[in-house]
């Protein structure tokens, strides 16, 4: 039998609410200073309903730090020459340091191409190929949003890194394969050794009870129970499946991949959901911007 | 007491010079349909012995295939301003396919400098950051020659990958790091657990011991011994370091980061050094450059 011990919850709202008045005071320097104020454009194509909530999530909080902010709205039924003519326009405006596209697009338009039309330098979401190239290779680069919200949990809770065993569950370009590039750097965090594990895996349990640190980004709702917990361990909890729900206005609530109840008291860390890396991943966009702004 | 098992050896030297039977093949019949012969071009700056041999390696694999091939030289004094020159010229010579610059470089050029300036589309060295990124999303790209000669000999002799456990041994940016990021891809080879272990990791031993696939890119001579190694696994071993022999005319010999002799009575495959990953390095870029004037 496994004694329950203390473990502490990661709070992701407050951490995330930390960096956004630090952020703010930041840009309140420049705007003393006569500097310019950061600008984040985003693109949304179509109605999708969290696609909404998320970009109006990040209108909002570049508003909260100060940023300015443009919205692009676009109709389902936009051509991609259109997209890409935008995307363009956006590449050429000094107004802009960086912009994003909420993914995902309508099936006709190729996201790729969409991505690799951004230039590299306003790619604040950190998905085009020269970002994630750089970052592999441990160069100063936009990380994407989840992965740096992720380090950045890591490093404000002081949770040591270096020669831990890391196991990643997942292998998703925009988690799981640039989580586990970012845990492998001669860094902090970093200087773990990772493993990626997936679908494929056999024997997932046995592995995943080897991590010391465990980043669950599959997107199977409670698929991480106890038995699969080193004891000990710091969880890292990725999953933001929607699941319904009579009891919220919404109708429906955000389950991780861990079943928090069973696993929380076996850890020395865990993030909740929600409340854990979600909150993180828009300050993770800020902080982007304001770099990009900063890179000029 | 483990038994000795029948292990077979990857015989790299062969596999090269089948592949490059099978590019010759392809370059005949594009000389014969009145298409562009592939054109590698290759920089060499000063006269490092190790960097001079690498080149005349490659320019005569290159002749031996058919291809046309051109060696720029610079000497040890060329300013990094001269070294951009000519890579910009490359860039725009429509008869240079491909072109690598043979590193390392003098201290005054910044490699990375130089590596980004060469247009992603001739970067037969995969050493871009638009290649590396492309290849970890899963995109076509320029793999970079060690990792693509590594999969090609797991494909040539059908070792099965999916869902196997491979251990990779160091970081590097030119071996650990890519060849990891492939071996988790969704495709054959790959689909593989990937661990990337390094100087850093903690029980290195039992870590290593868990691996079906084992690859060794660490750089030092002989480390990987047999109590690491679990019976059956497959071992690649990509080092090769040079170390003092009286034996030979030129005063060394190649030494691997396995210790063959102990290693190779417990695996189920295994690389010799050399005539392992060595000859199949040249025959990936061979195989790059014929990518890239398909790709046109």
């Amino acid at each position: 039998m496994i004694e329950a011990q203390s473990f502490q919850i990661i709070d992701g709202k407050h951490i995330a609410d930390v960096i956004k008045s630090e952020i703010a005071a930041e840009v309140a320097l420049r705007r003393k200073s006569g500097k310019k104020i950061p600008h984040l454009a985003a693109i949304l194509v179509g109605h999708d309903g969290g696609s909404e909530t998320y970009v109006a999530h990040k209108v909002k909080s570049c508003e909260q730090v100060g940023f300015k902010s443009t919205l692009i709205r676009f109709e389902e039924e936009v051509t991609e020459e259109e997209l890409l003519g935008k995307v363009a326009a956006l590449n050429q405006d000094p107004d802009i340091d960086g912009f994003i596209v909420q993914l995902p697009l309508p099936a006709h338009i190729s996201e790729q191409k969409i991505i690799e039309a951004i230039d590299y330098r306003k790619d604040v979401d950190g998905f085009h190929p020269v970002n994630v190239g750089r970052s592999s290779i441990g160069l100063p680069a936009f990380v994407s949003a989840t992965p740096a919200g992720i380090l950045e949990l890591l490093r404000r809770y002081n949770i040591q890194t270096s020669g831990k065993h890391c196991v990643v569950i997942g292998r998703s370009n925009i988690v799981g394969k640039p989580v586990a590039s970012l845990m492998m750097q001669k860094s902090y965090p970093g200087d773990a050794t990772v493993t990626v594990c997936h679908s494929r895996t056999h024997n997932l349990s046995e592995i995943i009870r080897q991590g010391d640190i465990v980043i669950a980004a599959l997107g199977r709702p409670g698929f991480v129970k106890a038995d699969m917990i080193k004891p000990g361990a710091v969880v890292i909890d990725v999953g933001t499946t929607r699941v319904p729900c009579s009891e919220t206005k919404s109708g429906y609530r955000l389950k991780g991949d861990v079943a928090f109840d069973e696993v929380a008291p076996k850890c020395s860390y865990i993030t909740p959901v929600p409340g854990g890396v979600g909150p993180m991943t828009i300050v993770s966009l800020l902080k982007n911007t304001l770099l990009a702004v900063q890179n000029k």
